[in-house]
């Protein structure tokens, strides 16, 4: 059994699709034998954004802290603490920090898709 | 895409393998059309106890909130808010809440498990 904190897995930036101030962090992954599916920390800093975009899996994500908002068409949805949002494959998304915190999403992809 | 927060899902009270103060929620799972793994929020309460057991199945677990303690041999080791557990197949585990509020666990499953 693997037990971490995810501060102590290394973050890295992601600047790929136009990021702006996130950071993400594999935390399980095949590399501890997880075959099925890899769980990221994704950290999004106050004023960061992760800009529209889509690829063919899906996320399952759980926010953990902070406040931010998901656009889904032309509404913009609040997250907090405690929602949980499934990002079907193919599934354009688009999410904003709107609050003064980090914003912490639980991130897990199938082992379809790269871990970061 | 689906957003929820996992109180707004339905709970059900755990009632197999001597399980003690323990809720699920399928918060994210096949009827979603999430076909490749299952998000569950696991709650237990304080003096909640989920015994010793094992599956050949996999967890990713994510503790959002409360504390709480898990076996590994003959150790306790302490888990709170941003420890990441993977629990390979077939291996042993066993938590408790040891704390004074509820311990809540993000836990996903492959879709080879049942989801709750």
């Amino acid at each position: 059994m693997k037990i971490i904190h995810y501060h102590d897995a290394p973050a890295r930036e992601l600047t790929s699709a136009a990021m702006r101030g996130v950071t993400g962090r594999v935390v399980i992954g095949a590399a501890d034998g997880a075959d099925n599916f890899c769980m990221r920390i994704i950290e999004v800093a106050p004023g960061g954004v992760i800009p529209p975009h889509r690829h063919p899996w899906e996320h399952e994500q759980f926010v953990h802290a902070g406040q931010g908002r998901v656009r889904q068409g032309d509404r913009w949805i609040h997250i907090g603490p405690g929602n949980c949002l499934f990002v079907p494959a193919d599934t354009e998304h688009h999410v904003e920090n709107s609050g003064s915190e980090p914003l912490i999403i639980v991130c897990l992809v199938p082992n379809s898709a790269p871990e970061l």
